[in-house]
């Protein structure tokens, strides 16, 4: 689910705060109920900078000569990677892919890695005990997307070098999601333990290949090596960060999700059972498309931005302190104009200014229909009164709101405004994930960023979700996605990630990603 | 737009009455408004009895074996027509059919026959003039719906008879979806004028192209001859109406349709305004689905089934003195149990009784949504906020109701209850028609229809719709669509009319069918 889609999203998205309380809204023109979606204040003036935070000094030249006089081969083990497909949507090249990342890693020198079995792909679990007083888990996925070849200008799985306007970028499916940063995190290793004979920290590699699907048996993965994962120190992602400019977002969370499809169905309570009847019996045959209309508009204000789900907002806790000073880094930093053109929207929800929109992006429940379909959508007119009506549902849950019992309420509502007609099919769900950014893996993570250029903007969440509770609530362990690198199309035609930057670039390219990643081992260490 | 599958639901739906007046729905859990949707008592215990009207006395012994004796030329006349594709939607054949029917007409005998040009497909305008007191308008449709060959058993255009459990059939796209009713007309006439030397009564036949479209420029067609179709008597519309069993509904009214789409997109109101953006971003951003699905919520109860717009029931008339004896009629004959079962329903509309279903069906207006789409509607999961939402909704109109002022008072509603940012986009209107069980016409009709079999069951309306205010309202004419015979897929693959039926059928075959035309235009001539 971490795409770079998402990462375009919060490279302009994730900006600012609100400062009222108890805003009141007016449901309906005839009903005078009085709803609230909580509203919070800015309690500091404090700034968050994370350029405070000294750049790591530490210099490992050895091994930063042996990554680059390397590099022709840890080029090409990204490529070996990239062209071996490993697509789990449609189950091809899974097992070799899996084979590969095993073997690889037994190459570099982790005494144990096995393949995991699940219900669906297998796992790898890999341990390298460096005798070191940490130990960090490093999250690996070695699935990808689908292609569309006929939609690419080289093949996808080809692993082809092409010119880009930013430098000689590496054009492949799982190029840069995830392929590309993980393969480079496993090159600095060679090169660590090449100089050092070890690594600075006892690494573990956890390995799932359902990543694109939504990590479904990921937690089964978890639950056999809990005992050892949980007497870990944290959980690294590494990951291509920057965008064209250099700049690097540090997320420090996500939303938790529910997504699921309501559907209104003919039956006992009205409607026709089996078939489409003629539009014009809805004179006397309940609609199906009625109900499920109702029962949507049900639950939310009018203009669709508050949610009347009783009890949805009772535990949406206000901002922590540690948060107030990130969002006012945010918010120094934010260009709304920018903003909404590159959203496409001309203003805020309810005419919110940009600081208020942005408290709730971070600290409200959402609830959103990705879609809704019912009887004719073609061409023209045809008169039919439709026995089904469907539509997905997705509400995302800051920290606090418990994905069983938010569906509970959804029924609960609905079976209370008289819709125990309506069927709900969860399709996911998960809670949300946060890091303090006072973590020893945080900021071990931005002095490197501060390194190697500009210092991060460090965000306290994103709106979107990905099942990052099994590291910060299963494995109550610190969790940081980041990485110098940069990369494009992860979900699309034409994934690149950039390999030798133009001259005078301020983005990272292979070698200094590795760089990087060495950098975070040893500052991890203390070292 | 009066097609087969029409005549299918009437065949099941068209039964019964209603006796509250004045029934108070509450809508909604916290807004306590009242709400009526009218209901009309039953005022009388009279029964039409169509069996009281004396079948008709004439014999043409003669003309009949002029039919018996050319019936395999008249058949050949209704392959050769089938055998022309005339497919509206696609241009398909238009010009020859349009030709072919004019050149019959002139070969029959009609001194006037020529095309009618149109900003669609042409028409045709005939005149037969036999210094009769009478003039009949026949109303004809010469184009077809499209076909999907591979689900026929024959070519559709090849003209094939079939062996078919009722006896031989002529199966072709046009069958019975009226190639086959209309030219049996003009093979009776044929026969008439072989043996008379003319005509009972004066005919005016008045052709379009486009029914299956929805007669968009039928009413050009009117223009052009208004003065001269106003002069006469009444409208016929040749029509198989006989069920398997040779049971006949002869309907004689249709309600009247807006259609419209109903369309939310991103603007200055809110909502992304050129594509999807990510679900999560439903945080800050206006979601044009959600105001889709509220506009709508806030035009009906709930429940669906009682319209909320101001003044939309206004109108609405209560049952004229002259439909309660059809409605007991209607009532006397309705098996519930069966009706109920052909729809797939498990109740009528607020759990009503049957009777009250019906008043609903004759007498009120619906709001019914043909269609909604918008976002991902595929498999699985996709989460994003889509930036626009549209949906199918047409509403049926009883007399009294006018299609500009109902799209007007629906404009109001959105605006007034803030859902200005809703786009509505007419797709087709016009009134309801209806004619009086006591016109010529119709009785010439029934008395025919008594000749050949059961007393037909006489209703005073469809729920559907068709254009047929063209003649009620426009030219003031009575106008009657009926005529013995069977057919069947009128929309649909294998589209057939029975030719020949097995020994001992209820059903006529082509040979009575034609009889019975020209029994229509001698009884009404009074002759």
């Amino acid at each position: 689910m971490v795409t770079h889609m998402k990462w375009l999203i919060l490279a302009v998205c994730g900006l600012f705060a609100a400062c009222e309380q108890g805003k009141e809204i007016t449901v309906g023109g005839d009903a005078a109920k009085q709803v609230q979606r909580p509203h919070f204040e800015i309690t500091s003036d404090e700034i968050f900078d994370a350029g405070s935070i000294p750049a790591y000094e530490g210099s490992h030249d050895e091994i930063y000569a042996d990554i680059d006089r390397n590099l022709e081969r840890h080029l090409a083990n990204l490529q070996r990677w990239v062209r071996q497909p490993s697509i789990s949507a449609q189950n091809n090249g899974i097992t070799e892919m899996v084979g590969m990342l095993r073997d690889d890693l037994l190459a570099i020198g982790f005494a144990e890695a096995e393949l995991v079995p699940t219900d669906g792909h297998p796992g790898v679990f890999a341990y390298y005990d460096a005798g070191a007083e940490k130990t960090l888990i490093v999250y690996m996925m070695y699935d990808v997307q689908p292609v569309n070849p006929e939609d690419w200008q080289v093949p996808p799985f080809a692993g082809e070098l092409v010119e880009h306007d930013l430098g000689t970028v590496l054009m492949a499916r799982g190029a840069t999601n995830q392929k590309g940063p993980q393969r480079a995190l496993l090159n600095a290793l060679e090169s660590i333990i090449s100089v050092t004979g070890s690594l600075p920290v006892n690494l573990i590699v956890l390995a799932e290949g359902e990543e694109e699907l939504g990590s479904p048996h990921f937690p089964q993965i978890i639950e056999k090596y809990k005992d050892r994962l949980m007497a870990a120190d944290g959980v690294f992602f590494p990951f291509n960060s920057q965008n064209r400019s250099g700049d690097i977002k540090m997320i420090l969370g996500v939303k938790g999700i529910i997504y699921m499809e309501l559907e209104a169905r003919g039956g006992p309570h009205g409607g026709p059972v089996n078939h489409e009847v003629h539009g014009s019996l809805k004179a006397f045959i309940d609609s199906p498309v009625w109900r499920l209309v109702q029962a949507l508009a049900s639950m939310t204000t009018p203009d669709g931005n508050t949610i009347l789900i009783d009890g949805y907002y009772d535990k949406v806790q206000p901002p922590p302190d540690e948060d107030m000073p990130l969002i006012n880094g945010m918010l120094a930093s934010a260009d709304e104009e920018m903003m909404m053109q590159a959203l496409g929207i001309e203003r805020w929800i309810d005419g919110e200014t940009m600081r208020e929109a942005q408290m709730d992006y971070l600290y409200n429940p959402t609830l959103n229909i990705d879609g809704i379909w019912a009887g004719y959508t073609g061409e023209a007119t045809k008169t039919i009164l439709p026995h089904v009506a469907t539509a997905k549902v997705d509400s995302r849950l800051p920290p606090g709101l418990d994905p069983d019992e938010m569906m509970a309420l959804i029924r609960t509502h609905l079976d209370k405004h008289g819709f125990s007609d309506i069927t709900i099919r969860p399709m996911s769900g998960y809670p949300a994930s946060q890091t303090s950014v006072d973590s020893e893996l945080v900021q071990a993570a931005i002095s490197v960023i501060n390194k190697y250029g500009k210092p991060p903007s460090v965000e306290p969440r994103l709106g979107g979700s990905a099942p990052f509770y099994v590291f910060t609530d299963i494995l109550k362990l610190p969790m940081v996605f980041t990485g110098i690198g940069y990369g494009k199309g992860a979900h699309g035609p034409n994934e690149i990630m950039l390999i030798y930057p133009k001259e005078g670039s301020k983005i990272a390219g292979l070698a200094e990603i590795e760089k990087g990643y060495v950098d975070i081992l040893h500052a991890l260490a203390g070292q």
